[in-house]
C-alpha cells in the first residue's frame, strides 16, 4: 500500500533484469527550428497510457504477457546538443551492450541519430530504415550540422550509400531529393510502395527502424511540429511497422516527433501509444518465438 | 415578438403530439474513467446546429418537413449512477408507450443501458445493433458492474446471446473479445463487413440502434473521451446507420460519446449533427411511407 | 544589415514589376454567420510559411525560381461591405490591367465576388471553376443579397446560366439544388466526379478558379467555419486543382475560408500554404511554358 | 414534462407582461477590426447561467424575486451594419415604449448606439455614463463612421456636449483625448475617481449605462478583443455599477465587448454574469421600492 | 540506473516510514455539476512540479529537508460515489492511525468529507477551518445528499454547529447564507478578516483544514469550475494558511478543486504547486520544531 | 501601391539611420527547460501590435513622434547555443557602436547575456538593473553553464559585484539567495521596495535595463514558461520601468519571456506590448529632451 508512485508506459512494468525490451525517452527538441514540444512526448505517453488496452485485436497478444521495462525520461541539458546526444548515445550503448533492445521515444528526430550511432557500433553492417515525411538530408541548417533536419545525413555519415531506405517522405529541399536520387538512400516517396523490397534487401542485416510520427497523414496525426498533407494512414503505418519487424532482424528503434502542445483532442497521443503497442507486442513476439522454437 | 427563448436541434420543432420521434439529452459522464466531457454533447449540438442545413443531399429529404419534438436535456444528478440511469429509463419508457421512438444523445455510453431497458420491456424480442470502437463487454470495471465499460454486458444480461450485433469494435480486453467469439454478441471488428447479415438475422425483431461516435476514426472524430486510430469514416457509418434504418425495425436509438471539450475546432459536434440530420430524415421517412403506402 | 522587416508568403519575394503573379490577402469576414475568422488567414499563412519548403516533390518544380510578388493584405473596413468589395475589385482589376494574374486569399467566400466581377470585365467569356462543400446559391440570406452565403448566386448574376461549374458541393437549402438543377449551374456533388467534361467545357474561354476549402474533409482540413464532414482529401483537391490548372486558361483564382482561430494544431494552415505552393508551381509553369516554346 | 427547450438567462424566466427588465442579445459584431467573437456573448452567458446561483450576498437580494424577461438574441444579418443597427433600435424603442427597461447584451460596443438613439428619442434629456478602457471617440475609424471605434462620437452627436460620462479610460488616440479634453466628454482616466460628481451630474436627468466589459484589467477579464493593461477590478466595476443604479434614475443599460473564444477557462463569462446579476437585482429593487414607499 | 520511473511531487520522495507528511491524490469529481476536470489535479501537479524550486523565500526553508511521502493517487470508481468515499477514508484513517498527518488532493470538495470523517474519528472534538468561494451548505443538491455543493453541510452532520469556520464565501444559495448565520457555521463573506478569532477559537481542538482553491480570485486561479469574482489573492492565501498552521494544530489537511483542463496557461496549477510547497514547509516546520524545543 | 508586406513592432517604422533606438527580436529558447515558446515572442507582438494605440495617455505623448527602426528577428540557429549568442552579440555591438540604443525583445533569458556583453565592452562602468520573478543565479543548470537559469551569475562573471540590482525576486535555489545575500548581487525580493536606493547607487553609471516579464504576477501575465505566484502588478512594473528610464542614463535594454502558445487569449502580448510602447516613448523622450536642453 504505502509504495511510492511510479509511472511507466502502458504494461511496461517489467524490471530491467528480466525485460528483453528497454523503452527510454529523450525529452529534446532544442533544434527544433519550427513550433517545440516534442519534449513532452514521452511523458504525456505515459500519462495517457491509462486509455488503452494492454490486448490487440490486431496481433491477438496482450502486453500482459510482455517483459519490457520503461527507464522513464532521460535529464537532458536543454541547449547543450552535443551533451544530450552522448547522454542518449550511451544509454542506447549500455542497453545494447547487454542484450537488450532499446526503443527509445523523442523528442525530435535528431536524438535518433546517437542510437543508431550506438546500433551501429555493435553492429558495423547495420541498415536503417526510416519512415518519414521529410527527407532529414540536409548536410546543415541555419549552420547546423546537428539538426532535426540533418539527421538522417548524419546518419548516411556513419552508414554510407545504400544502407538507408526511406518511405512516405513528401518534402524536402530539391538539393536533398537530388541527392538521395544519386543513390546514397533508397528514398520512396509518399507511400510505402517498395517495402517488400526493402525487407528483401536488408535481410541479412540488423536493422534499427526509425518511424517520424509525421509520415502519417495530418488527419491522422495532427500533434506534430512540422504536419506534411498528403501522408499515409494509420492502418498504413501500423501494417508496414509490423511487416518490417516480423521481416528483419531489428535490433533498435524509436518512434519520434510527438508534439503534445499541438494535440489538444489527444488523438495523437493515443495514436503514438497504439502504434507503440503494436510495435512492443511485434518485438516481444519475435524473442519469444525463436527462444520456443 | 416577445416569445422566450427556445432551443432545440436544428429543426426539430415540432410539438410532442405532433411529433413521430423524441430527441433527448442524458447529460451524464459520472463514470467516465478518462476524460469526461460527455455532458456537454446535446446541449453544443444545439447551440451549433445553426450551422447545419435542414436539407439532404444525400437522401434529398428536408427536415423542416419532418415532425420531431426536442424535450431538451435531462436534469440528472452527477455522482448518483443508478438514480440516474432510473430517469433516463423513466422518459424513456414513457416516450415508447406513447407510441414514439426515442432518440438518446448521450452523455456516456453507459445511459443507453436504461433506453435499451425500457425498449426490451416494451419489446421483448429486441435486438441490439452496436456500432463502437470498444466492447463494452466487461463483467466490471474498476470494481463497477455500471460503467461506459461494462454497458453492452449489461446489455446481454437483459437480451441473452446472439441478440447484439456489434461493428467497428478495435479495443477491449483480451477477456471480452474471447467472451464474445463464445458466442454470446456477434462482433464483427475494425468495420461494417457483415452488415447484410445482421440486417437480415434481426429482420423479423424490432431493433434498438446504439451509435458510439467513437467507432469514427480520430481523424473524422476527434472529440472523444477514447479515441481509438483505425475506425471508419463518416461515410461509411453515415452509409451502414442509413442501410439499418432502412433495413430494419428501429423501436429506439441513440448516439453518445461526443465530448465537446474534445473539440476545439468544433469539426466532431458537426459531424454528430450531420449523423443526426441523416437518422431523424430516415426515420421519419420510415414513419411517413407506411402511411402512405 | 538594415532593412526593414518584409514578411511574404514563401518564397513570393518578387517585385510587382517582374512577378506573373500578384497575391493578395482579403483580411475580411463580416458577413460570416457562424463563426469568424477567415480575416486571420492570409497573415497566419504568411507567418507560418517558414515551415514549407519551397520544393515540390509532386511537380519536381522549386519556388525559388518562380516570380511571385505578395502585395501583402488589404485594409479593409469591417462592416463596411460594400465598400470592402470596392477595394477588393479595384485591386484584381489593376492587377488583371497589367497583365498578371491575381491570386486572391480570403477572407471568406463574398471576398470572391469582386475579384471575378474584375476578371469578367476584362474576359466578358469568362467561366468558373468552384471547388465548395456548400452550394453558395442563395438569392439573400438573413435579408442580405451579399453574404458568404449568395457569393455565386451574385457570380450567376454577371455570368448567367451554364458558366459555373461546381464541384465536391455537399451542403446547401432544398431550393438552391433545385436552383442548380434547373441548369443554371453545372452542380456535381460529393466528388471531383465530372472534371473532365468540366475542363472540356471551359476550354475556349478565360477560367477563375475559386476554392473555397471546406471542400476539403474536416479531417483534412478542421480549420474552417462551417464543417461538412464527406469531403474530399487533400491529394485528391491537389490532383483536381492541377488538372484545372493545366488544362484550362486560368486568368486568377483564389483560395478562401481558412479561419486560423479554429486550426489549434495549425495543420489546416500548413495544408492551405502546400495547395498554395502548387498552385503558384503549376500557374507559373503555365507562364513560362508558352515563353520557351 | 413535454415543453420545449427554452434557454434563459439565471432566473430570468418571466414573462414580457409581468417583467420590469427586458434582457436582449445582438449578436453583432462586423465592425471588429481586431479579434472577432463578441456575437456569441449573450448564447455563452445564457449557456454557462446554471454555474451561478441565484442569490448575492453583496446585495441581499434574489433574482428568484425579481421579474426579468429574457427576449432571446436578435436575428441579426452579419455585415449590413445599417439593417442590424435598425432592427436593435426596433427592439430596444418597442420596450421603452412598454414602459419596460431595456438591459442589452453585446455583441460589439457599436450595439449600444441604436439603444442610445432609442433611449434617447424617448427621454431628450438623456445623459450617458460609459465605463470602458477605449474612448470609442473617433470621428471615423477606416473610413468608416459606425464602428466599435466611433460609437461613443455618434452618441455626442446625438446628445452634445456634457452629456456624456466616461471612466476608467485609458487608451485612445491622441485626437481623441484632445477632443474630451476640449469639454466634448468628461473623460476621467484610468479609475472611477470622480464618480460622485458625476451622479451628481445627472441627477435631474435620465441615464442610459453602457458598460464596456474590457474596462476591467485583463487579469480580471481576459476574454475581450482588445485588453488594455491597467485597468479596474471586479469588485471595483460592480460598487460603481451599485452606485450609478442606485444614484442615478436608469432607463436603459447595456453591457458589450465579451469575446467567448477568447475565454478558454470561462473566467470572463462568468464574470459578467456575476456582474449581471448585480445589476438586474439592484435595478429590480429600484422599481419595487418606489412603488412600496 | 535502472530504476523504474517514479514520479511524485516536488520533492516529496520519503519513505512512509520515515515521513511526517503523506500526500495522496483523490481522482474523483463525478458529482461536479458544472465542468469536470479536478479528477487530473494530482496527476498534472507532480507532472508539473518540476517547474517549481524547493526552496521557499517567504519562510527560508527548503523542502529537501521535509519528510514527504507522496502515496500517488488512489485508484477510485468513477460514478459509484459511497465507494469512492469509502476508499479515500480508509486510506486517510490508515495514515491517521500511523501518526501521519494525511494531506489530499482533490478532486472535488466532496472528496474532503471522508477525509474529515477520518479525522473527526480519531478526534472527536476536531474542528474544521475551510477557505472557500462557495457556502457547500446545502442539505442536497439535485436531489443528491453527497456531492460537492453538500459537502460542508455533511461535515456539520458529523461535527454539528459552532465547529466550522468558513472564510472568503461569496456564493451560495440565500437559505444556505440564512442556515449559517442561524450560528450553524462561522462564515465570514469575501476575505479572511476575522481570522485570529477562529484560530483563537480552536486553539485547544484538533483542526482540519480544508482549502478549496477557487476562493482565490479567478484572476489568480482561473484553472477551476465554479470561478467566483471576488476573490482573494494568492498571497491573502498564503498568509492565512501559514496563520493556520502555526497557529492551530492541524491533524489532517486538503487542497481542491484544480482542475487542469481549464487551466490553458499552467498558472494555476503553478500556484497550486506553490502553495502546496508552503503548506508542506509550515507543516514540516512545527513537526520538528517541537522535538527540537 | 505596390509595396512588400512589411511588418514592424507598432509605430517603429523609422529607417536605422535616423532612428535612436533600434529593436531587434532574438527567437531562442534552446535552454528552456520547462515549457518552451518564448521564441515566438517578437514576432507574435509584431502581428498583435495593430490592436494597440502609438499614443500613451500616461505619458501624453506618441510613437508617431518617435523615432524607432525595427530589424525584425535575428535568423538564430536553434540547438547551438554558443553561435546564436554570438549572433546577438555581434548585431548588439553593431547597434551600440553607431551610437543607437539597442531593445532586444527575447525569447529566454539568456539572450539578454550577449546584449550584456556587448553593453559592458562599450561602457566598462555598466550597471545592470534586473526585474524578474527567478534569481538567474545558479551557477550551472543541469550540467550547462549557459542557461536561461545561470544568466545573471554570468552577467556577474562580467560585472562582478555590487553591480547588479535585482527586483521582484520570489524564487530560487536557497544556494541562489544565499550567494545573493553575501553581497555578490542587491537582490530586493518580490516588489519595488529600495528602488530609489538603486537608481541612486547607478546615477553615475551607464545602465542596462533588463525586464523579466514574469516579474508579473501570473494573473497580469499568465503567457510565459514559469509563472510565479505573488508578483507585480502592470502598473507598478510600468511605473518603476518609467523611473529606471528617466533616473538612469540607459544604455541598451531588453524585454524577455514573454511565450505566446501559453498565452490563449492574447493579453499577455497585449501587456508587453503596452509596456513596450511606454519603454519606447520615455526612451525617445530622453533622447530629445537633453538636445532641445
Amino acid at each position: 500500500m504505502w509504495n511510492r508512485n511510479i509511472e511507466t508506459f502502458l504494461g511496461c512494468d517489467g524490471t530491467y533484469e528480466e525485460s528483453h525490451i528497454v523503452i527510454f525517452g529523450a525529452p529534446f527538441d532544442s533544434t527544433t527550428s519550427y513550433r517545440p514540444g516534442t519534449r513532452f512526448a514521452a511523458r504525456t505517453m505515459r500519462a495517457e497510457s491509462y486509455g488503452l488496452e494492454t490486448y490487440s485485436p490486431y496481433q491477438d497478444l496482450d502486453l500482459e504477457d510482455a517483459r519490457v521495462f520503461d527507464g522513464g525520461d532521460l535529464e537532458l541539458p536543454f541547449g547543450d546538443t552535443a551533451r544530450a546526444l552522448d547522454m542518449i548515445h550511451s544509454y542506447a550503448a549500455n542497453v545494447l551492450a547487454d542484450g537488450r533492445l532499446p526503443l527509445l521515444i523523442g523528442g525530435e528526430h535528431l536524438v535518433s541519430l546517437p542510437a543508431i550511432r550506438a546500433a551501429a557500433e555493435k553492429h558495423p553492417d547495420l541498415a536503417v530504415i526510416h519512415f518519414d515525411a521529410h527527407t532529414d538530408l540536409r548536410d546543415e541548417y541555419l549552420g547546423n550540422r546537428l539538426s532535426h533536419a540533418t539527421v538522417i545525413r548524419r546518419v548516411w555519415d556513419i552508414l554510407g550509400d545504400g544502407r538507408i531506405h526511406q518511405f512516405g517522405i513528401r518534402s524536402g529541399e530539391r538539393a536533398e531529393w537530388e541527392w538521395a536520387r544519386e543513390g546514397h538512400t533508397n528514398l520512396r516517396p509518399f507511400t510505402f510502395d517498395g517495402l517488400a523490397g526493402a525487407i528483401e534487401a536488408v535481410k541479412d542485416r540488423p536493422v534499427y527502424l526509425t518511424i517520424d510520427l509525421d509520415v502519417l497523414d495530418p488527419s491522422a496525426f495532427p500533434g506534430t511540429g512540422t504536419p506534411e498533407a498528403g501522408g499515409v494512414t494509420f492502418v498504413d503505418l501500423m501494417k508496414a511497422t509490423l511487416r518490417i519487424i516480423h521481416g528483419c532482424n531489428i535490433v533498435a528503434c524509436d518512434m519520434v516527433e510527438l508534439s503534445p502542445p499541438l494535440d489538444p483532442s489527444g488523438t495523437s497521443t493515443a495514436t503514438a501509444l497504439k502504434l507503440l503497442r503494436e510495435m512492443l507486442l511485434a518485438l516481444e513476439e519475435d524473442f519469444i518465438r525463436p527462444q520456443t522454437a
